[in-house]
């Protein structure tokens, strides 16, 4: 496994260099991507980028200003991609890669060198380091890019990935000029006019079971439909559920065919979610877990419902 | 004026100190006094603490474990607290202070001693200082403390008093055993029913006009009673209707009175909130303003939104 010193002499060795982000791609990847372009360009290098899906709109800004080149690449880099399949319909050039930088201690290696450290909040901490080994000044607009990353991977430093060292890459972005309270603004202050329309249904139609210990959400088809959420919209969506006080098992019943509804359940200590998904033939972590019911909506629900008040029973 | 040193001293000299936060305590005055409580123990000495309001519940942790002395106080001193006024029920007690420490730069000065720097993000950051200085060790107990009043005096590093420092002072309080994670679930991500009662009437009633570009929410004393929010539930509501994408201006109505609203609007640049709320002899700052009307709330409402398009033509 290489380094950071190896992974910052490969890329001062190379040119023609195309950058990859992972599909549906988020603060971190594009972060990471955006930041390593300007910084190898800054080096003379040319450089492409390509992702699966488009850039979203309130993220365009990270990529204002780069002259990306038009030429055969000759290297190819992943930044934030823990598997080739997470390169969508990009996943063909997943067999050439030539470097591989990632944080997620899950990364299957599919690239020639690869760099991972799982101790990194975000992939944006660890070109921070790179780009400064390569010499590279951190300019205003680097600095933006690597504290959205950073900020977006986190969930602006709330969550436990956020680290002393996170803090403190943070602290030196600032100074760089980064322009964090805009940047937080537009990654997680402005909700679209779908997004509101999917925020007056949970609220409206949150239903509560167990003394309130229980919290369900149906999201059908045609709900969605109706209010224009997309993917985007509904992250974090399962989480809210469990956000409200008393709750601790909150669950989604999002349909994803005819009887056929996918659970995306949470809990709070002692609760286990994944003690109640196991129980319909589904897994995942203790406290975040999912399975799939094929029934009728209320059926569904009702068996559903009916599992967690067992498991409530214990406490 | 004090500095820090000076505050060190006097307090290292003191006795019998009685600790006082502002009303409606938030994260940060109470972050200090738990912490300040502690380190004055840890260096023998006895300490009390007083509110003019109750120690909201989801915040007891910060006071858990501290032994507070049965005596008459010999000194006085008050933490993040502004203005005398903010003493509430315990104004009086305002004029016997003997050391104020703050962070506002709008301070109205009513102790003895006073220091302030209005360039700490939270008056947590001043404490985290000021412990060390009287030598004191910061337990993970009390590294609990100031982190929590950082955490929510910058809306968990979102806004931009989040510096440099704020963010290195995190990372050490991280290392000291503050349980980050923990803390920012509680103060942030959990919804009280009163909450989310009230947020399915902020989405589900929010109006839009001005194709758009103006958003307005009307919160009626029977509304509120109904879904028994309260301040703290109505915190941020206000803010909410300028989050929403292409909203330039966002405003509530609350009622206040028979025919009286008092009207909070909240505008993203170019637009200026104090430009509208000046037209009804209100004020505030350009983009966070406030006034009140007197008309039934149709009324109300349809001349505060009028003022809004004439000040949305310019764009
Ligand atoms: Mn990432
Ligand atoms: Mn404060």
């Amino acid at each position: 496994m290489a380094d950071m010193k190896r992974a910052a002499d490969l890329l001062q060795s190379w040119d023609r260099i195309l950058i990859l982000s992972h599909r549906s791609p988020d603060g971190d990847t594009l972060g990471c991507a955006s930041a390593l372009s300007r910084a190898l360009l800054a080096l003379g290098k040319s450089v492409q980028f390509r992702c699966a899906d488009p850039v979203p709109k309130n993220m365009a800004y990270l990529f204002a200003g780069i002259e990306y080149g038009d030429f055969e690449p000759e290297r190819i880099v992943t930044v934030d991609v823990a598997d080739k399949a997470l390169l969508g319909a990009l996943e063909p050039l997943g067999e050439r890669v030539d470097l591989a930088i990632d944080h997620h201690g899950t990364h299957r290696p599919f690239a020639r060198e690869i760099w991972v450290d799982d101790t990194a909040g975000a992939a944006c901490q660890m070109i921070y380091k790179l780009v400064q080994v390569m010499g590279v000044e951190i300019t205003p607009e680097i600095a933006d890019c690597l504290y959205t990353g950073i900020s977006t991977d986190t969930g602006c430093f709330r969550y436990s990935n956020a680290s002393p060292e996170t803090h403190r890459i943070a602290a030196s972005l600032l100074e760089c000029g980064a322009r964090a309270a805009e940047i937080n603004r537009a990654m997680f202050e402005t909700k679209s006019r779908a997004a509101v329309e999917l925020l007056k249904h949970v609220y409206g139609d949150m239903e509560f079971y167990h003394d309130g210990r229980c919290a369900v959400l149906c999201l059908t088809r045609a709900l969605l439909e109706e209010t224009g959420a997309g993917e985007s919209e509904l992250t974090g969506v399962s989480s809210f559920v469990r956000q409200v006080e008393g709750v601790l098992i909150g669950l989604t019943l999002q349909e994803r065919g005819e009887n056929e509804y996918k659970v995306s359940m949470r809990s709070n200590a002692p609760a286990s979610a994944q003690a109640v998904c196991a129980r319909f033939g589904g897994g995942g972590h203790k406290f975040a877990a999912g399975c799939t019911i094929h029934a009728p909506l209320e059926e569904a629900k009702a068996q559903i419902v009916a599992a967690c008040g067992e498991a409530l029973k214990a406490f």
